[in-house]
């Protein structure tokens, strides 16, 4: 099996060491070496491959396959961590610690399409530890821990409910006499909707409900139902549980619905840390529940590394792929070229790999950030409040980042052409899961809304003179753009500039609305444009500002630095020319800086160029992580599209039944 | 069955009578009565439904669906056909009917994802009337036409070849002593790849090959090769044909690959209209095939049509359930509203409607100008020569609208939230549909760098002051904009002034790269970005002016026209404002002009959104051709998707068998 010749040619030529490259992008060699190692004990088990590609599959096979590897993967993977921490406690940290290995890279190559037991890990016992009382947590998280009997889930968004969650419509109503609460799902838009697992997998769930006493309302709650026998499996009682369907992408997850119908649990089965309801019905509210919010916050500083993720697997493929693909001659007399040697290929592909590099940066800034504010409000007192800042930054940055990663693995995929189509280049599945975080914990618009809303009111208190978060001290900087020397400096002050001129045209819109006749909430209604306008401009002026900052913290062999520093400066000027039409209205630019901005952009493209093939194999995905046969790090393309065609169960047989049934029925006539 | 009370107010409300719409959209009465009546005979046969969703259904089970359905659906066409025109002979009109059939509204409603007998009629057919000589019809054309014995497919793209016809490796070696050509695919990537009904259901295909006879090229001709065994569907020796996989979308297509072995076929079953070889091997190159390219320029412009078609499936859908789904109030105190009411999501979803009205607009001048150069190109001596812009227009359109079109339909899918995710919200399919078209028959990229080189010769005319063709006339014109008080004429000159300044930024770069020491064909290499942008500015400068022209001939009742004239008015300045980077930097443009433009966007926003649904409704899709849970007229949203969930064979057992098999086991640490 030799690698494809083109391939070859491009490493020996490449100036970056990529080996070099890859113990940066891997926090280390330990951690490098580490990730390796445990990607090569788990992708050699035959257990763990698929004899069939999921795609053929039906919907059905595929959960069963799914489910088959889901329960071997979570067995070796816990004998694996025994091993090596013999003496682990069950905390916040080593469940941390696992649920990375499931989610991450090791993960995401055995199931490109996630699996359903994730979710027992993230937000159930997430749940359980955070809202559990020491006694519920006695009674649970260690069967939990240790999947004795309990799958969980966790089911809030309903099928007429998702981000506005005090419609939400289940009930719960405590009967004080039986000391239960009686469960309900009132009508066809109150069933529960979407939870990971729920469909057929999961035996106990956390369902959200509003907690009547006596017919008064106190607010959402969480209860810990269980959903289905724990020998039988069979639904309990009450329990209408299914899945929901196929998917434009996560088909690994068996997302379901839950209808409850009078389903009784007993009291000590509400999660009882932040609010109790005692034996008599007495409603107590105990303190506010941060965390929860922070459980929200946490997902969405997250979903950022994973979207750079998906970015950088379609990437690697499509960079791989456009050096192995040949195709239309430059000089007509020539042989075809490489497709990546054609200027608007490179145009294509290595803005992305820029963006989702720089990504990184923020987003390993962001997680600090994040850790500290956790500190903040751990203290007490509590010190400082960074807590409106992280929110909106993490609000902005989630919905920001989502989009751009997204639509850039659309464009990657398309950049190969046909088959890029084809499932087996697998750019399909890595849109599903980055398209998703578009919608899932914070759908776009809404956490763009937010996000301006906290821009408005920094701006006015700016307007106050009041000082400002680190993340928006622009917005007190009303200084045109003095261009200079710098081109970097002069791009990404130019976003800013623009930035705070969009926070503006927001808070005059609101104005000029609220000065007709109609209420603060409908006038922000009506600014909608200019808010989430607003919210962009300011997400790219930051993810650019604070890329180049965390550029100057790099620690790495010259090769990597000066690689790095190409990447991030294309990356602001990529960001800047994709969004001239703000950066003009905002900012008088003449023709001639244009042009120096352009100008650079193109040499840019052609100094990475050469290192393109460096920079992805540095990235160091595993081929199974990229699961495409586009991708493969030795290039084989035709013989594994060719190889994967002919393991599809189509083709099998030379003759398909459907020929005797209806084509020959019809060839002669007789339909 | 009640209509959704959200929907019945909207529909009583609305100030436009959706009949009225639906007669002028369906291009009259009679149109539209024969469309509907159509419609039911078809949709209403039990047949032509699917018992279970074809996304939960494995990729064999749904290949055989297909050709179970597909079978029957020709027959009861031809049926239906008969009946209508008794005395119906062949020729390219009545083949061009036919396929408007398959692959118009009425196939898209029985195979959401086409199906493998369209090729059939399209390529296979075509060829055969346009490249076979009179015997060779005669031997050929009727059996084709019954499906007699005979199931074809069209083979030219290869798995390492597409858009460089010349690359193809196929070769075809004439043999004088037998005479017979003897077909091979010498290497792998030779391979074909892609025709459609090639991998399980044709039976003879039309390969493209290279001619070689005693070892001299006579370049790309076209063979008629038997595949497989007319009564058993065997492969025929030396033959290699299968099934190349799932795909993003189009999955009914049974898309194959092909590879061919010293395979042997009479000399006859060579396409010789237009070239020929004799017995003894002598070649005669006929009259240069006009036609051929023709065919090319043809697909291009019906697939600005079925783009527009898609995006406008995906806005129906979008409408309606933003109308039934109700989240968040805008005012706190009050209930939730309709999704619709919020601003930003009328900016999501009516620009999109705009656009695909005034893509319909322009198409029907499109396929106008069409047909008048096929008259020209008939005529003798040819009539004027608009071949090249019509080809250029061609290439741009296409690009240009499916790029636009497949985003819109993403971002709509995107605007349904959670739900539009699901495979049974249907916008995964026909986002599938939309963006294949992106890259076949003629890739983007490529694409807009033809319709830039014509641009640029265009350029050089106009300096020599030479007449040019009417859709780039605007390039001679170098007034800079004088804004007006016609808002949309502004605009519309804005854009094209745009376009001119970058075409012209394309041919100085090119000039640049040339002072250096690189070829003519690496300047413009070099030049892509430029060129790229060039296309694009074109295409949004001609698409919008069309438009607006269009619109004054449309007759149509006056709250048609009305309406049409918002909604093309708001597609120009959508148009204008997602251009701002490019019309600011080539133009002098005040703020406050802006703000005239912003302004009168939200205006129309508002104009438009009572009579959104009257509009979709309009359009008037059956819902068999939506395909959608979200989307039926009768705004039945939660319950379609609770019964299509129900539907999925996975729900269909109470307990899955992997229960037993992985969860319990595990659960019981046995794993």
């Amino acid at each position: 099996m030799s690698v494809n010749s083109d391939l070859q040619r491009e490493r020996a030529a490449a100036g970056l060491e990529s080996e070099d490259f890859a113990r940066w992008w891997a926090g280390g060699d330990a951690h490098l070496l580490e990730r390796r190692s445990l990607e090569e004990h788990f992708y050699s088990d035959p257990r763990l491959q698929d004899a069939v590609h999921p795609s053929c599959l039906s919907y059905k096979e595929r959960y069963e396959q799914t489910v088959a590897k889901a329960t071997l993967f979570l067995a070796k993977l816990r004998a694996w961590q025994k091993a090596k921490h013999p003496q682990m406690s069950l905390d916040v940290n080593t469940l941390k610690d696992f649920r990375v290995l499931l989610s991450g890279s090791l993960g995401t190559g055995i199931f490109q399409q996630s699996f359903p037991l994730r979710l027992h890990f993230s937000m159930f016992m997430t749940t359980l530890l955070g809202q559990g009382t020491e006694e519920q947590q006695a009674q649970w998280l260690s069967r939990a821990w240790h999947m004795d009997g309990v799958v969980g889930t966790y089911a809030q968004t309903e099928l007429g409910h998702g981000t506005y969650i005090r419609g939400l419509e289940t009930r719960a109503d405590y009967d004080p006499e039986r000391q239960e609460f009686v469960l309900n799902t009132p009508t066809q838009s109150a069933y529960k909707w979407w939870p990971g697992g729920l469909g057929n997998t999961a035996n106990v769930a956390i369902v959200l409900a509003q907690l009547y006493i006596q017919g008064k309302h106190h607010g959402l709650q969480s209860f810990l139902v269980r959903i289905r026998d724990e020998r039988t499996h069979e639904p309990l009682p009450g329990i209408d549980v299914g899945d929901i369907g196929p998917r434009l992408g996560g088909n690994g997850v068996n997302n379901g619905f839950l209808g409850l119908k009078d389903v009784r649990i007993p009291r000590n089965q509400m999660m009882m840390k932040n609010a109790q309801v005692l034996p008599d019905g007495t409603f107590v509210q105990g303190r506010p529940p941060l965390l929860l919010y922070g459980t929200m916050v946490y997902v969405r500083v997250i979903t950022v590394r994973d979207v750079l993720f998906c970015l950088l697997q379609a990437a690697t493929i499509a960079t791989r792929y456009s050096i192995v693909r040949r195709q239309s001659p430059i000089d007509a007399d020539k042989p075809e070229v490489c497709v990546l040697d054609h200027i608007t290929q490179q145009v294509k592909i290595l803005p992305q790999i820029a963006r989702g590099v720089s990504y990184r940066l923020v987003a390993d800034w962001l997680w600090v950030f994040y850790e500290q504010v956790l500190l903040q409000l751990e203290a007490n007192p509590p010190a400082g409040n960074s807590l409106p800042e992280l929110h909106a930054l993490s609000c902005c940055l989630k919905a920001v980042a989502t989009d751009e990663a997204s639509q850039g693995v659309d464009l990657l995929r398309k950049s190969c052409g046909g088959h890029g189509f084809l499932s087996s280049a697998n750019f399909d599945s890595i849109y599903g899961m980055a398209t998703a975080a578009y919608t899932y914990e914070g759908e776009y618009t809404v956490l763009l809304l937010q996000t301006a809303r906290f821009l408005v009111r920094q701006y006015v208190d700016s307007l106050k003179r009041k000082v400002l978060p680190s993340s928006v001290s622009y917005l007190r900087d009303t200084a045109r753009l003095v261009w200079g020397k710098d081109l970097v400096r002069n791009c990404v002050r130019a976003l800013e500039y623009s930035a705070l001129e969009e926070v503006r045209q927001a808070w005059q819109s609101q104005n000029i609305h609220r000065r007709s006749k109609v209420t603060d909430a409908m006038a922000t209604n009506l600014a909608g444009r200019q808010m989430t306008a607003a919210a962009v401009a300011h997400g790219h002026a930051f993810l650019t500002r604070r890329a180049l900052e965390e550029l100057k913290k790099v620690q790495a062999t010259k090769g990597v630095t000066e690689v790095l520093q190409q990447l991030v400066e294309l990356f602001v000027l990529d960001t800047f020319l994709r969004q001239l039409g703000s950066v003009l209205r905002w900012n008088s630019l003449t023709g001639t800086q244009l042009r120096f901005v352009e100008r650079r952009f193109e040499e840019l493209l052609a100094a990475l160029r050469p290192n393109a093939l460096a920079i992805v194999d540095g990235f160091d995905f595993h081929d199974r992580v990229l699961g495409s046969t586009l991708g493969c790090h030795d290039g084989r393309v035709y013989e594994r599209l060719m190889e994967e065609a002919r393991r599809n169960p189509l083709n099998q047989e030379p003759v398909n039944v459907s020929f005797r049934s209806h084509l020959l029925p019809m060839m002669q006539g007789k339909l």
